[in-house]
């Protein structure tokens, strides 16, 4: 197995397979080479290299765990010197524009399983990676013309072994669901941070006079810039339309407030906390 | 003392009076018989009364701590049996519109001091309260035109014995900073929530593909319904401000999205991260 990309993700997975017995020998690759040592030195990874010639020789599995924009280069840099029929699997917040991508790259006999746990922290990188990461988190496969009965088994197993729970559905649904439940959350945080960043009271800065709320409501927006960029470069019809339904939902609120509308309000502000219990697995 | 509104607030604020022994004896005042006698049963009041000439009598100190908009018809019905001289607080997240409410309905010798203990849980009630709930804690005191020097420092002694870190603003100052600190937050869970309620992909409930991220950026949205419509329709015109800069802010990086603006979108989320190192007084 060679893991391109020995972050959070793709060093997590590492340490998962290893442990389940699941793999021999676990190559790295990546540019970096500080978390290269790193990863050597958890002893996540047996091998580390910058060399894409390297990274591939041999590889039955390759994982694609780099930024989602980086994903097709590296896989162009692998292609050559990769087993006839090795399998492909990425760790992508986005499906569709990465299946896209990927396909035309692949060798006759390769096979593509996109995939997507859905897990994450705030840290980054191999120093990061924890085997526990996935146990009961949830991991979509979008299987796509490239993806062999075979493949998709293999995949599925591998990350039923981590503790995950795997789901199949198809990379549009997968892409409108995570824009809504993952994208639009961060550009929401995102917003709202950028809108305080400077934001001044009679000199006084207005997140000197935050409480738990407003670090909760912006915690994500301290997530990796580079990221985000790219989910919202890839992603863009699906988060544009939640964005839309975002900006509709605010909208109403102004409205409401405007004009004093207290029977809309009590019904926005109710409709509200019925979704943070359903979230809760309360009964709604 | 006489606490009107034995919940979270005014019953922590209670007991830390007690501990602190500012006060010899506490009259609570209330409408629902269930919260008054969970105050009584866990001693965080001496005397429970639903009648306003008992909850009046005697009482040198009143504070206020029902919903925004029940503060005036509360204390309207405290005034004629209230000590001539009595010193009368509050504990609302709005200022302005309070102190307009509150000041034509004092006594000739009775003073006013607002303040806000900048402090919340999502828990509610007297069950909840907690002596220690303001430790650390802002409390914003804003001095109106029937604010003695007198009522000021004994408002300021009761909130420092609490442990908070006490401080004077004028109300309009303090109404703009937490519109943006603290209810604008609030809105954009709300929306957000509100916006995902019914949000389904291929019968697929949005909800169930979020993680971590989007259970922070909604947590707000559990909060009481009643409390935020109040909040909503005394603070308005602060609160359309910092609405109006939210929209901004989401509108920017909409017609980023759309126009594939990809060093527009690095520098706002590079703006988002800056505003939570800032928050989390790491150097921005």
């Amino acid at each position: 197995m060679t893991i391109c990309g020995v972050g959070l993700i793709g060093g997590s997975l590492a340490m998962a397979a290893r442990r389940e017995g699941l793999v021999e020998r676990i190559v790295g690759f990546g540019r970096g080479e500080a978390n290269l040592k790193v990863a050597i030195d958890r002893k996540i990874i047996d091998v580390a290299t910058r060399d894409p010639a390297i990274a591939a020789h041999g590889a039955d599995l390759v994982v694609l765990a780099t930024p989602i924009r980086s994903l097709a280069p590296t896989l162009k840099a692998l292609v050559p010197n990769l087993p006839a029929n090795a399998v492909i699997t990425d760790v992508g917040s986005v499906k569709q524009s990465v299946i896209e991508a990927l396909e035309p790259l692949l060798g006759p006999a390769m096979a593509l399983v996109a995939a997507h746990p859905i897990a994450g922290r705030e840290t980054t990188g191999a120093g990061a990676a924890d085997a526990d990461l996935f146990v009961g988190a949830r991991v979509i496969i979008t299987p796509s013309r490239r993806s062999t009965h075979l493949a998709i088994d293999a995949i599925e197993r591998m990350w039923r072994a981590t503790g995950a729970r795997v789901e199949q559905l198809p990379a549009d649904v997968h892409d409108a669901l995570l824009a809504r439940a993952s994208h639009l959350p961060q550009l929401c945080a995102t917003a709202l941070a950028a809108a305080l960043e400077d934001a001044t009271v009679d000199d006084r800065w207005v997140g000197d006079y935050g409480a738990g709320g407003l670090r909760d409501t912006t915690r994500l927006a301290a997530s990796s810039a580079d990221m985000w960029v790219d989910i919202c470069l890839t992603n863009r019809a699906a988060i544009l339309d939640a964005l839309s339904s975002m900006n509709s939902s605010l909208g109403e609120l102004t409205r409401m407030i405007e004009r004093g509308d207290e029977a809309g309000l009590r019904k926005i502000f109710e409709r509200g906390a019925r979704m943070r219990r359903r979230l809760s697995g309360e009964s709604a």
